[in-house]
């Protein structure tokens, strides 16, 4: 990990809240709106870009290049920007657009700095509840409608005693949804329909697992470091690092983790 | 519909008000507090209900037989209380315990009066969240963390446009799961996990459809109460009234629900 000073960590602190305030404001310019336009990414998947996604990602860049000029940028929906710091931000300006345009409270802003070795501070940002979870350099809080509380992931349970959450029941292709079943046959409760607001809930010490495929980097960097800043483990399948996306496996503690980890194999 | 007065409709609303307010501040005593504790009601289905579940329910029922001794009620956790008055109030303390148990912000609060031909006003409270959707008597309306605004459902689109939302994957028995495929095949979204909210996001014309199986009459009167003044439909899978449960349909407008019901019995 890069050395990271206090009053370097401090001004990454006081930046990560400036970009969240924008992409609060941006993004609820348009929730709920009934006007709402969607251009599809990809023919076969639904996969809507909202002008508010666009919108919080531009805000967001202009205060990146004017707080962090010697940073990168690595956004969802702009080309990336090289820096010279060593660090880079990571950003997604709506993660769960879906959930966006159905009106749920569980889609998130998610914003990240990343060094050479992966993320070291993150961001998921609940717009419309006014709620933020944050983890790294020290932190591991949310702040929210019920104030302030310490980010804590629960203490190791069975499978059998354990809630799991992913976002869609389809996890990925066949063989990935396979796997995911034989998690979700074992686990106490399985959830869907939550977006980044499930790694939120596991870092809150709420849910034990989030089990998801085909996520892409700026999915996962910022719930990796408010995950592993409240104790617990994210990694890809084979319980290796994550950073880039793919395959993830979040988990509450180490326990839980290689149970997981053992059945997605298995 | 018994002949309720402007001034009977205001104290209904502000009873209504009374018993959301006493019911968040009693959900949001144990919500996301680590020592929850869970009852299971159900030896085969996972149904918890806490704590904050009956204080909740209780809370409420001091204030009815206080502000509306003459009114009947009927809740999830304890037995019907009879009236003299011709209305009911039906309350369900937490409907969504099991989202309740995980942090999500879904779950809810559902009140409602009822006369003898069915749901005459009802609320939709998300405590955490602090959003009230409202619905019957002359009002139509959500106050939350942006303030307040009107509800009115969406207007008519084909299925292939349209987002339906279900609590869980598995729909009720195997029949009624096979006959949820059908219409879900044919949506151009579909969602899960969001209990009682999703009623509330057909009210605020976000999404199109809902459908679920084995409810209680505590799970669908204020949804239904809320929809219906907001220009929306809500009946069983034959197209009957749905007062008591069972399996429901809800619909922004005639259209969709036309087009749901045919594929529902297809």
């Amino acid at each position: 990990m890069e050395r990271i000073s206090a009053d370097e960590a401090e001004d990454i602190f006081a930046t990560a809240a400036e970009l969240a305030e924008a992409a609060r404001e941006a993004t609820l310019l348009h929730f709920r709106s009934g006007g709402l336009t969607a251009d599809n990414k990809e023919v076969e998947r639904f996969d809507p870009v909202t002008v508010a996604d666009r919108l919080s990602e531009t805000r967001m860049r202009e205060i990146l290049a004017r707080r962090r000029p010697a940073d990168g940028v690595l956004g969802e929906e702009f080309g990336p920007v090289a820096g010279t710091s060593g660090l880079t931000w990571v950003l997604d300006p709506i993660d769960g657009t879906r959930g966006y345009l159905s009106g749920t409270p569980t889609w998130g802003v998610l914003i990240s700095v990343r060094d050479a070795a992966g993320p070291v501070y993150g961001v998921i940002d609940q717009p419309y509840i006014r709620e933020r979870f944050e983890g790294g350099l020290g932190r591991a809080l949310v702040t929210g409608p019920s104030g302030v509380a310490p980010l804590r992931c629960r203490a190791a349970r069975p499978l059998g005693e354990a809630i799991l959450f992913s976002t869609f029941p389809e996890v990925g292709t066949p063989e990935e949804g396979a796997a995911f079943r034989r998690v979700a046959g074992r686990a106490k409760l399985v959830r869907y329909g939550t977006d980044c607001y499930a790694y939120a809930l596991v870092a809150a010490g709420m849910i034990d697992l989030v089990i998801e495929a085909g996520l892409q980097a700026y999915d996962v960097q910022a719930p990796i470091a408010v995950i592993e800043a409240a104790g617990g483990i994210m990694t890809d399948w084979q319980g290796r690092p994550c950073h880039d996306g793919g395959r993830v496996l979040a988990a509450a503690n180490a326990e839980i983790h290689a149970e997981a980890l053992a059945l997605l194999n298995g």
